[in-house]
């Protein structure tokens, strides 16, 4: 049974990872016969949002421990995810991986990369094994392996900051993949996109199977 | 276009709504050409839990807010739910319903409900409007409709809770739906099993897709 790992970001699209783009990865995971498990960085979050309105609440939280309630618990501090025992490695996206995962929305294209995050996505292509990203994701592949091929969907401000970190976009529509045969990386624009949660359980789905095919 | 209305109880199965039921009952609805729109009540929670080692964490969250963490921000207090304004009501599970929704893992079967979830499930019931209720939530309904025909699986322990509340308990396997006609209830057994993501959304798919036939 092939085995994916998951890099979750927290809980919730303002300042962790999207929770439904997290809960269709492990969906499309488990209904194509593959299994996974959920990592994060044990981490303090950048800050937490009140998802209601908006604001910044006044309150630490921990990227691990609130990424553990997408995994009902079952989560594991990044620091020990090794590539050899997985098969691919697939970062949904939401906020979390722009402010915990790396510090994108304070630094822009100087950002700092959390160290566990960086081993895992290096190790995961130095390796040879695939790696998925999906909606504000493949901004962060961006940032480690220049040279790749990535979408982010359609929007041209974020594109540039893909071609920015020299990186190549690729325009795509709702639900396409974008595959980069050569760095073996695969990458769907899902809620960067104005997508509905339909929309956003096909382009997971497409995204882990299109993987699932390759390593076949 | 048919519309349900979702009350959630937080964001996490431990202290929360189960967050894997929510969103592939949002998933389902949408799927089955219907939408939704996500209510909770607007008050603290019993309390947080740590979901990664299950401790209870020292500070207060509020149940709409972490709610609005599973609906992207797209979440109205509870107190504004008019039955009239949709086709039916849905319930997904955690023990956020058991702590947050009503205060059943204090007081038990003499548990207070908190008075936005009583009215909203007691004026739709009174309208002739279907309810469903997933994982632990059909206990709740016991509460406030005796006589209902209800499952929660096939715990033993829950099921006498659900007698001893003057329903009846309907023994159901993984993925079945429990259909109460004469009340307009549907239940499902969810994670009250021990299932995997995909059961889940096959039992959500199963209990919107009942409810949607029985309205058509």
């Amino acid at each position: 049974m092939k085995k994916f790992a998951i890099i979750l970001s927290g809980c919730g699209v303002y300042d962790g990872a999207e929770i439904h783009e997290s809960v269709m990865t492990m969906f499309a995971i488990k209904n194509a016969g593959a299994d996974y498990m959920i990592f994060a960085p044990d981490i303090d979050q950048m800050h937490t949002v009140n998802h209601l309105n908006g604001s910044p609440a006044g309150e630490t939280r921990n990227v691990l421990a609130e990424s553990a309630r997408i995994a009902r618990g079952n989560a594991l501090p990044l620091s020990q995810y090794n590539a050899d025992d997985y098969d691919g490695l697939i970062l949904p996206g939401g906020f979390g991986v722009m402010k915990n995962l790396c510090n994108f929305v304070v630094k822009g294209y100087d950002c700092h990369v959390n160290t566990d995050v960086e081993h895992a996505v290096v190790t995961t292509y130095e390796a040879g094994k695939p790696i998925g990203a999906m909606c504000i994701a493949p901004v962060l592949i961006a940032k480690l392996i220049p040279g790749a091929a990535l979408t982010i969907g359609t929007d041209s401000k974020t594109a540039v900051d893909i071609e920015n970190l020299n990186c190549e976009h690729v325009f795509t529509d709702k639900g396409e993949v974008c595959i980069d045969r050569e760095n073996n990386i695969f990458t769907t624009a899902c809620y960067m996109q104005d997508a509905d949660i339909v929309e956003i359980a096909h382009s997971t789905q497409n995204l882990v199977n299109s993987i699932l095919e390759s390593i076949v």
